[in-house]
């Protein structure tokens, strides 16, 4: 029987799942960040003690908290938005205007791409090296700019680099695309939502002049959606300038972004993340063995980074689109198998291919996922 | 001793005191709501059964839900977006143009002027009538527009109307504004931020062509923040277009917006909401009961409609200042008073004016409030 609760099934993925959907893996919260988060679930529940605009707020420590977080990324300022698309957004609004060129890689996400769409800039792509690593190599940033400058006359007005992507998981070497960006002299937008809250980051060390931050996606902080924007101070007058005619209200994020219970649950899981991102070479280490251990288990190729630098892991897997050519379940049999195991979070359907999530899992459990995925390959050889 | 969770004090104002803010007042979830909410607490918790965009998603139910919320409003199509405010810059970046301009009232929200003003319009002001009443007349809109006609030589790109504002609680003649608008061919916005959720809208009888809602503020749904975009369909196309690149992933919400429990709590109140703004006309009785007895205290006077069509109430207050001038907390004063007997939510310092809202009190509540703010002129006097 399906228990509901408010007329909707309850969602006990965590609770009686081993969850491998790297979109949800590092924003399950601590048990902390659940009850502050429930305390204040309430609609404005941060502005109790407002004092005119949400990033200034000093009970609950909201300011403080930012202050912090601006040190913890090597960074100047920190702002908080709706989430890290709204970040990547604010700052090409801020930037650019309708016609400039933007320069970001082929593995970004779909967000970078909209945000860049919705002011109306010209976006020209670093390739990937393609199949099977997929990578993006800094010099490429080099050449596109150089592109932009051959075909329109103009420096491109922002560079935007997805610090480890979301199909491959690739890890680029930020720091290589911040000298580049440094040397032709254009602002250089790093976005973090898969790395910061993961493992650390430095962004002046990066040269980064803005690093955008997923706080549902990686920083266990869950509630509504709500992101960072950390900036150096060289671009705070232009990026979070106020309105004209409200003085304490920055126009793009309209005043105020997230004002509830998920920057209660950002503030509260923030000792938890700076604890965690200091294992994060532990965390590499499961993914490495995770991958390999796929590997043995016979027609199964990891790709993107090899040896890999993240837990977000895609693989090609003709030994289960074989079975499920012949299965009466066609695609979905991968997904019922494991779902009958107890393991959620790879998508129904996906049998050629898959991306999973090994973030935060046990030695343990990832012992039990790839005897699962052995299990099955041998119940239909 | 203050109890605290995660490090942060426990926020228990709804369990602890009267709360007469008029900004969370709206936004206190039921029991059903918050249980689903934390339930859903987790990063990216609506995105389980992802089919490619938020708004489509089938479990949990929202498209089936945003359906229903159109109908509910009387309008076409309803999308979800991270707040109102946003859902108005959705609005404002999707059909107009820098250089446009655009008409406002003069008792806008903050964020309509600078939803404008990030999009770079020349702002064109309804004046109100000014104190006492502070209403905006649905003619002044015919002026305005004309105004904008004869300095640009072009009509406004939009109307805003603030159907009912922050500071006074008055609610202006929608329809008769729908109608200027319908008559000049100007597409009119609603802003319901204070309405819808509270009493019953018909977008369509309004002749609003968009109706953008408050979540957090009137629908009951807190947790993050989370805002209803409703439009009607002739705008569908160009307000909720789609990436060139991303079929499915609208550009104005770059994709998704609230993506997390703030999404279920809106779900899941919305049954209490339907049921909540049928007792409206209860509402206004006891805001109106309300007032009468403020005033009836001496030395108060309620601003803004009269009678009064809202719970949001302003008044001056010189009964309070003049004890505030000798008394050695000065305009604190009133704020603990309030505190000492369980009240709050009547900003710290305000004693010259203030404003609060008797949404959803009990009639012995309201008695309650009366008799303790007449229990602290008498003290003083």
């Amino acid at each position: 029987m399906v228990q509901t609760v408010g007329g909707l099934e309850v969602r006990a993925k965590e609770e009686l799942f081993i969850n491998l959907e790297p979109l949800q893996r590092g924003g399950i919260m601590p048990a902390e960040a659940r009850k502050a988060a429930l305390s204040y679930i309430d609609g404005y529940s941060t502005c109790d003690y407002c004092v005119g605009t949400l990033h200034l707020i000093k009970k609950p420590p909201i300011a403080n908290f930012l202050e912090e977080v601006a040190g913890f990324l090597g960074m100047d300022f920190a702002i908080l938005t709706n989430g890290c698309r709204e970040a990547k957004f604010a700052v090409v609004h801020a930037i650019t205007k309708p016609g400039d060129a933007i320069v970001v890689d082929a593995n970004r996400h779909y967000t970078s791409y909209v945000a860049a769409e919705r002011v109306g800039l010209a976006i020209y792509e670093v390739e990937s090296t393609g199949y099977p690593y997929f990578q993006i190599k800094p010099e490429g940033y080099a050449k596109a700019i150089e592109k932009v400058k051959a075909e329109t006359g103009r420096l491109p007005s922002l560079v935007l680099l997805t610090h480890v992507d979301w199909i491959y998981g690739n890890l680029v070497d930020a720091e290589k695309v911040g000298k580049i960006c440094e040397e032709y002299g254009v602002p250089f937008l790093l976005n973090t939502a898969y790395s910061s809250g993961r493992m650390p980051i430095n962004g002046r060390g990066l040269k980064a002049d803005f690093v955008t931050c997923s706080g549902h996606k990686s920083w266990a902080a869950g509630a509504g959606t709500v992101g960072i924007l950390a900036i150096r101070k060289e671009w705070a007058e232009k990026v979070i300038k106020s309105s004209k005619e409200y003085k304490v209200k920055p126009i793009e994020i309209l005043g105020c972004s997230a004002r509830g219970s998920s920057t209660i649950a950002l503030i509260v899981s923030f000792p938890f993340i700076k604890e965690r991102v200091k294992h994060w070479d532990e965390e590499v280490k499961k993914a490495r063995w995770f991958s390999s251990q796929m590997e043995a288990l016979g027609d199964i190729k990891q790709l993107g980074d090899k040896p890999h630098n993240h837990d977000l892991i895609r693989f090609d897997t003709p030994a289960f689109d074989r079975i499920a050519q012949k299965h009466r379940r066609r695609g979905y049999f991968l997904y019922e198998e494991l779902l009958g195991r107890k393991i959620a979070g790879i998508k129904a359907g996906k049998t050629k291919a898959f991306d999973l999530s090994t973030y935060q899992l046990t030695n343990e459990q990832l012992k039990y996922i790839i005897d699962s995925f052995k299990d099955i390959i041998e119940k239909y050889s």
